[in-house]
């Protein structure tokens, strides 16, 4: 059994309360192993907007249906996220569980049904029985407090092997904002749990329309720009939540200059988290930051970028150590955007490899070797033919991948 | 080392004469082993018309330019092939050997440079010197027989396992024609040869535009319609020549009725190789079946059936005999294609899993996975919304896929 990933930091980051936000997290016995945390509640303040961006799936989980028609409201002051059980593909069973589960959160919480926000993740196609969550509600809603991050964290996890969270500090005017955030990516051993979630946290007043366009933007550079293995979950959700307790200058348009530092701090507290599931990864043994430049569209770069990460020759390749730019060639060439074969430049660990669609004159191997030997791995591509850029991340495809996914059964 | 796939045939087909066509293969010393064969000319009677279908790689190699730009004329007299290198990503020294290389087989065949055909297979990024094809042609041209087809089907061969061969005879007005091909796929060893190339045979007399499109269904129906991971290659060839020695009615038009069962047995002839492509996939222990019906149109049910066949879940699923349906409603969800959930209905090795977006009443597990414990697994999936169907073809993702493609070193 492949144990935990060579990228788990020794501890959980120290996340400080976020005012406005309490949460809990507790093992409940929604699992089978009856200590493993399970289920999470997050109460937020009146007048609390939220946005999210949600799993672009067509077989999506009843939770998923469910937060899409709450964000049109864009208000909340609940959150229940249960793991062990995805509720997914349960039909119109799995709708009315959904339901009847935000009932029970909104009477705890003195809230509408409809600003209770829900996630699921865990195995597909089992039912999820009505009473399952409300009636383990009342325990946690007695343990809120504003510092149970790991607990929270904890408890979303499936597979994972280590608790992910990250957290930041970005100034609106003249007053300095908190954000935080927890997530799950896919980990190991039970299959169906591929699911990603993530919940990020801030105490700055912004309307849900203004919220939804920076957290869109910070998606697509972080959430949206990573891959483990190609697959859509049928739950993958990322939700932001702001309370509006600090006390700054009003915002409310996206494009206010005001908000240009939360922008920042939001997209490196997102990128941050998709880091952190990248490394969580099934099997991962190398990290890899592929950069996209010269592409026709920063969209262009992206798809590029992805071609590249989702290429199982490549990931095998660096799972195996090997200098295989050829295969980066092939990856550029099927990702369907313009490219142009003799313009195009391939480097791996600052190495210079291909130029202007030739080797270049003299290239050795010798120090992109080592640079492969190491559990950091940069590849940069140049297309040449206009000014696109984008980042992506993922990992190896190894033995583990395999071994956690085909040798272990559910 | 993985050894030949447990696909492999016990020997390779007998395929009769095509009148017209000569064939030679031979070890001329391009690839390291000099003893593995690595080049193949096939010489063609005047008047023969020729179609193709290349890679969709916008870092196509410096034959499928060449090729690309000769189907428009549509007529062939030559066809030369080598393996052991690509001939890709090698700037414009790749197009002169190319240019020189269909040179020197029009002297040799008494044609023009434009009635060549060329394709090359093998490691990227490497140049092939001007003269290396040229001077091996001499030897190959004296060899020239009507029934070497295994010499040939050898000498296209990187990593495969096996020699790839098929034939189909169809009857046009009263006559009886033949179809006769081979093919390589992805097989072992050796990365950067995963180009699959495929060239396919007849004595009809069908001109150039009529058999394009008739290729162009058949290889939507075949070559379109597998996948082994999802890569494409640079190098992706498939060629259909026509020599016109058949004495049947005339043809004028692609809709042709008289052209029924030639377009019946191209199609069959396709798929016989593109299925054997499959069965030698990397690492392949289980051949696989989708069938998609239900689907928005045709063209939806195959991407569908393509996402279930390219999802690393789906595959790792099978190659460890485990029933988990759960990743098939995952891989149709984010295959982008029209779905309702809650008509979606699966069954593996004619059971019956879920039907109408739910687990049927009742559902047992065990002869599902009695099922996967065999060579030959088959999944359907009925989307429920329309009349679209398609069939594809793929294999497992094991151990050995990786082991090929990672453990052992260029």
């Amino acid at each position: 059994m492949p144990g935990v990933s060579p990228f788990a930091p020794a501890h959980f980051p120290t996340l400080p309360p976020v005012a406005g936000v309490r949460m809990a997290g507790a093992a409940t016995g929604l699992k089978k192993n009856a200590s493993a945390y399970d289920l999470m509640l997050v109460e937020f303040a009146p007048g609390t907007t939220a946005a999210g961006v949600l799993t672009r799936s067509l077989c999506p989980s009843a939770p998923v249906d469910w937060c899409r028609a709450l964000l049109r409201r864009g208000r909340a002051r609940g959150l229940v996220v249960n793991s062990g059980n995805a509720n997914a593909f349960t039909g119109t069973a799995g709708d009315r569980t959904v339901a009847l589960t935000a009932q029970a959160a909104a009477r705890l919480l003195g809230a509408k049904p409809q600003d209770i926000f829900i996630a699921s993740t865990g195995v597909i196609g089992n039912v999820l029985p009505d009473d399952a969550i409300p009636q383990r509600l009342p325990g946690l809603t007695d343990a809120l407090s504003d510092d149970s991050w790991e607990d929270a964290a904890r408890a979303i996890m499936t597979t994972d092997t280590f608790p992910k969270g990250a957290h930041r500090t970005a100034r609106i005017g003249d007053k300095e904002i908190s954000i935080a955030g927890i997530a799950k990516g896919s980990g190991m051993i039970a299959p169906d749990m591929a699911t990603m979630l993530a919940f990020v946290f801030t105490d700055a007043k912004i309307p849900a329309g203004v919220l939804q366009a920076a957290l869109k933007r910070g998606a697509d550079r972080s959430f949206n720009s990573i891959t483990v293995d190609s697959d859509t979950s049928t739950s993958d959700t990322l939700l932001l939540f702001a309370t509006g307790q600090a006390k700054h200058p009003k915002v409310s348009a996206a494009g206010d200059r005001i908000l240009r530092d939360f922008r920042r701090a939001l997209e490196d507290t997102l990128v941050d988290l998709a880091t952190q599931v990248v490394k969580d990864g099934e099997g991962a043994s190398k990290f890899i930051t592929i950069d996209v430049s010269g592409a026709a569209s920063a969209r262009a770069a992206r798809r590029i970028g992805l071609s590249i990460a989702n290429s199982p020759l490549v990931k095998t390749a660096i799972a195996g150590e090997d200098a295989n730019w050829g295969r980066i060639v092939m990856a550029v060439g099927k990702a369907g955007e313009k490219a142009d074969r003799d313009r195009l430049s391939i480097a791996m660990g600052g190495v210079q490899i291909t130029r202007d669609g030739q080797p270049v004159p003299g290239y050795e191997e010798a120090p992109v070797a080592r640079h492969l030997k190491g559990r950091m791995v940069d590849i940069a591509v140049d297309i040449g033919i206009g000014n696109g850029r984008a980042r992506v991340w993922t990992c190896d495809l190894t033995h583990d991948y395999i071994a956690i996914n085909a040798d272990y059964r559910s």
